[in-house]
Parts: structure tokens; C-alpha cells; sequence
């Protein structure tokens, strides 16, 4: 059983791409209104494109039992379709250790997700149950990217021997719990010297970059910032940027198919001269 | 539209009663294997001991469809039996403003929760979307009772004027978006010294209190730490303690109004000689 860190390494090589789609399904957006042909046809025209996918759950819980249903189909097409790529749930749970273990069966039993992001404010027995295979993984939100973030995760830590901030804490934990090769941080893209700073003292845990296209994030610079010592080791996820590229029922699955081409692009241009995500 | 703080009020004086029973369905201790069946005969046998009801979504996720659909006709059945209690999602969500508000739409809309818990790691504009209609509320995990909470809870901070520790930080913030009298805080029952200070610092925010019961928190201590000035504004949850007291078929019902009549009294005899929850 590989670790997930292999996996997702083995699906940036295979594709060639750091590239992670975000589906995020909304209706007032979707240039078609069911959720699942949707997504279909983002799969289709993005499988060879991309290491990942990441379904944001609260797209899917907000349209109830339908919604989840979708997101089934969804992950069941993505593994006919891009059998290779990672698929993250991004449900950013966080609870004691009894009720983790049951989100735990709920994103891997259930949904088969490889991965999930993760809250880690009640410390690691609410990770602990997500770690137990190594390959699946926990994603830990550390750094994001939206104008609340400095809220908390910028505080100063002191006493106990620490200094720095809560997120540069909460990746030390992060760092901690990778006994097994399946703990990873979620940075955002807009703070590439912070993910610099980060990927300097945690030069193995892969990281997650949300927050280019609609959140702002300038992709060279998280790009170069947020890679490992092989140029690989992160997923930069588009969702607005790539499935609302256009809102035209015929056109927005080669819109998207364009947008995630372009991302990988950028992305791949920016790491030229470093190590290459070509296998 | 009365604040969702009042409405919790309310449904404290009409039943006399500060307990919450926590609905947490696992199917490896249910006494009967239909969750929704199971659900409605604890509602049933309760419903006149109790302020309010919170169904840990975990559980219900766990369980794939099925499961969410038996929590949707738990809610209505609640609805039905016991109109006047509050009906707490308890889902620890925390995400960007975006995610947020789909996150709000599927508690408030698709599942008809009163309230939920949130995360608040990525500050106001993550809350914010729960907080648009007064009449529902939202309950900032700040200090919780699990092995884990020491390591982020209790960091010290530093800087920008800042001192104590992450968990009282968090609840100052919560006070802050408490603008339409709609924020809670989650404080686990283990702690009463800390919940007294929390509660002197904020005489009005509704307290969800966990980590009676299974989780060993002195229901005594908790109850007189935990009450406002009018002796009320808390709601302590047992979930095992009280839907587990018999795993037996025949008498689980039964046992479950007696183990939320004991709770019930064991708090309001605690609280004689204060305000009383008597309306």
C-alpha cells in the first residue's frame, strides 16, 4: 500500500501536471443544471490535464440528497475516467476522536475520497482516524487565502518554547502527525513567501494550494514557492477559474478543458529551469 | 424574527430543562437498526425534558444516503413533537466566505437546523453567511474536551496587545460577530474554572457544552459555571450517556428518559439558590 504521498506524486508525474480541478457546482453557474453531467463533462475534458480533483462538499450538500448523489457519480466517474488522479474531498472537518472516525468512514468508505482536508483546532485525535491507512491522506488547513484568515491563523505564539504564528504551528503539528507518509497543509496561494517559508521547513508533506484564478493568487510565484526539491509535491486547484471559464452550455466544457491547459502551462513554464513535473 | 438567542431562552423556561440530547447513530450500539426509527422513539421519550436536540452530522454521513435521509426525518419529526426545542446541527464547518455560504444554505435550508457549530480558523467572513438571519444562530468552537484540545486551544499569544491563550481568543472574536445576538460558544464540560471566566467575560452568548457523560465532565460544576445571570443560556449535551443506557430493544426508550430526567435534575438541583430554569 503505497503512502499517499507516492500517490500523489505518481499522478503529477503521470500527467504532467500540478493542476487540481476544483468542482464546485453551482446552479446559479453551471452552464448546464445537472450536477453530474456537469462534473462529466469537466472530468472528460480535463482527465488528461490534471493530477487531481477536488470536490468542495458544501456545493453538494447545499442541494441536499440530490447534491449528494451527484457527488458519487461524480467520484465514480472520475475513477472510470482518470483512474490516476488523486480526488480530494474538501469537506474541512474537525472533530473529537469518536465522531473524526466516523467522518473518516463517511469520506473514505463512503465516498471514496483519497484525501480530505482537515481542521486541526482539537489536536491530533481528531486527525488520528483519518491517518490510519496510509494510503489515504489529511490535508491540514494551515494558511488560506480568504481576507478573514489573519483573524487567527496570523496570531504570535509565545510561552512553551514557541514563537511564530498559529499557522506555522498548526504545519509543525502537521509535520508531527506524518509518521506515515499521508499528512499534507493546505496553503493558499496568495502568501507565496509564507508557502516558501513553509515548504523550507517541511520539505516532504505535499501541499494543497487553493486560492489561484477567482481567490487572486499569482500562479508562477505559488508555483515556485510551493514545490518540493523534485518540482513536484503540490496540487494548485482552480474551481471558478476552470468550470465557469464559460457559462455557455456548448461551449463551457472546452472552455474549462482550455483554462486547466493554460493553469498547467503557467504552472509548468514558471518551474523550468528547477527540477520538471515531466516523467 | 427573535434572535436566535431568545429563542433558546424560550425553549430553556417552557421545558424546564437545560439538557440537549445529542442524536449520534452508530449502528454498532443502536438498540434498533433503523436510525430514523431510533431516533424518532429517543424524541419521542424525551421530548419533554429537553431545551433542544443535536444530531451529529458525522454520524448521519457515515451512513451514506441513507443516513441523510434518516436525519431529515429526524428533524421533522422533532419538529412535529417537540416545536418549541432548538434543533442544533452539529457539523463544525469552517471555510471561506463562498464555501460558506453553501455550507449555510444546507443547514439552514436543506436540513432546518436552528444552529450549527463552526469552525472559526478562518475568521469573520467564514461565519458570516450563518449569521444573516437573526432567528438562526451559530456556535463557535472555542475550548472542547477531547485528549487533543490542549494543542492549539491552550497556545499562549502574544503580540498586537494580545495575551492569554488561542481558546479565549477565540471567544472574544465570537463576541465580536455577536452584533444580532446569534453567536454561541462551544465549551466542553471538563473545564468549569475556564468556563466560569468565559462566561464572566461573556454574560450573554448562548455555551453548548459537550463532554457530560462519556466524556466524564462534572455535570454539577458545569451546569453553575456555565449559566448566565438568569440561571440559563446553556445547553449541556449528553449523547452516549443518554441514547446508549440501554442497548436493549425493549427498553432503550425508556431508559433514555430516565438517564435525560436524571440529567435534567442532577442541573436544575445544581442550580438552586440561583435563578432557576423553572419559567
Amino acid at each position: 500500500m503505497k503512502p499517499f504521498a507516492d500517490r500523489l506524486d505518481e499522478a503529477a508525474v503521470r500527467s504532467g501536471s500540478l493542476v487540481c480541478v476544483g468542482l464546485d457546482p453551482d446552479t446559479g453557474r453551471m452552464a448546464i443544471s445537472d450536477v453530474a453531467e456537469f462534473n462529466r463533462a469537466i472530468v472528460d475534458a480535463t482527465s488528461d490535464l490534471v493530477c487531481a480533483y477536488k470536490p468542495q462538499l458544501a456545493f453538494y450538500e447545499a442541494l441536499g440528497l440530490d447534491g449528494l448523489r451527484a457527488l458519487g457519480e461524480t467520484v465514480q466517474h472520475i475513477r472510470d475516467v482518470a483512474p490516476g488522479a488523486v480526488i480530494v474531498g474538501d469537506c474541512k472537518r474537525g472533530d473529537i476522536g469518536s465522531t473524526a472516525a466516523a467522518y473518516a468512514r463517511a469520506m473514505f468508505d463512503v465516498w471514496d475520497f483519497d484525501t480530505v482536508t482537515l481542521h486541526a483546532y482539537l489536536g491530533r485525535d481528531s486527525v488520528e482516524p483519518f491517518l490510519e491507512r496510509a494510503d489515504r491522506g489529511a490535508l491540514i488547513v494551515c494558511r488560506t487565502s480568504n481576507p478573514g484568515a489573519v483573524e487567527l491563523q496570523d496570531l504570535e505564539l509565545t510561552g512553551g518554547g514557541l514563537s511564530g504564528t498559529l499557522y506555522e504551528h498548526t504545519a509543525r503539528l502537521a509535520s508531527e502527525w506524518n509518521t506515515r507518509g499521508n499528512v499534507g497543509i493546505v496553503v493558499g496561494a496568495t502568501y507565496p513567501g509564507e508557502m516558501a517559508a513553509l515548504r523550507a521547513l517541511h520539505p516532504d508533506m505535499p501541499f494543497l494550494v487553493p486560492g489561484v484564478g477567482a481567490q487572486g493568487g499569482d500562479v508562477a510565484a505559488a508555483a515556485r514557492a510551493g514545490v518540493n526539491s523534485d518540482g513536484r509535491g503540490i496540487m494548485i486547484s482552480s474551481s471558478r477559474g476552470i468550470i465557469y471559464a464559460s457559462e455557455d452550455a456548448g461551449t463551457f466544457a472546452n472552455a474549462a478543458r482550455q483554462a486547466a491547459e493554460t493553469l498547467r502551462d503557467e504552472i509548468n513554464r514558471a518551474l523550468v529551469g528547477g527540477a520538471t513535473t515531466a516523467g
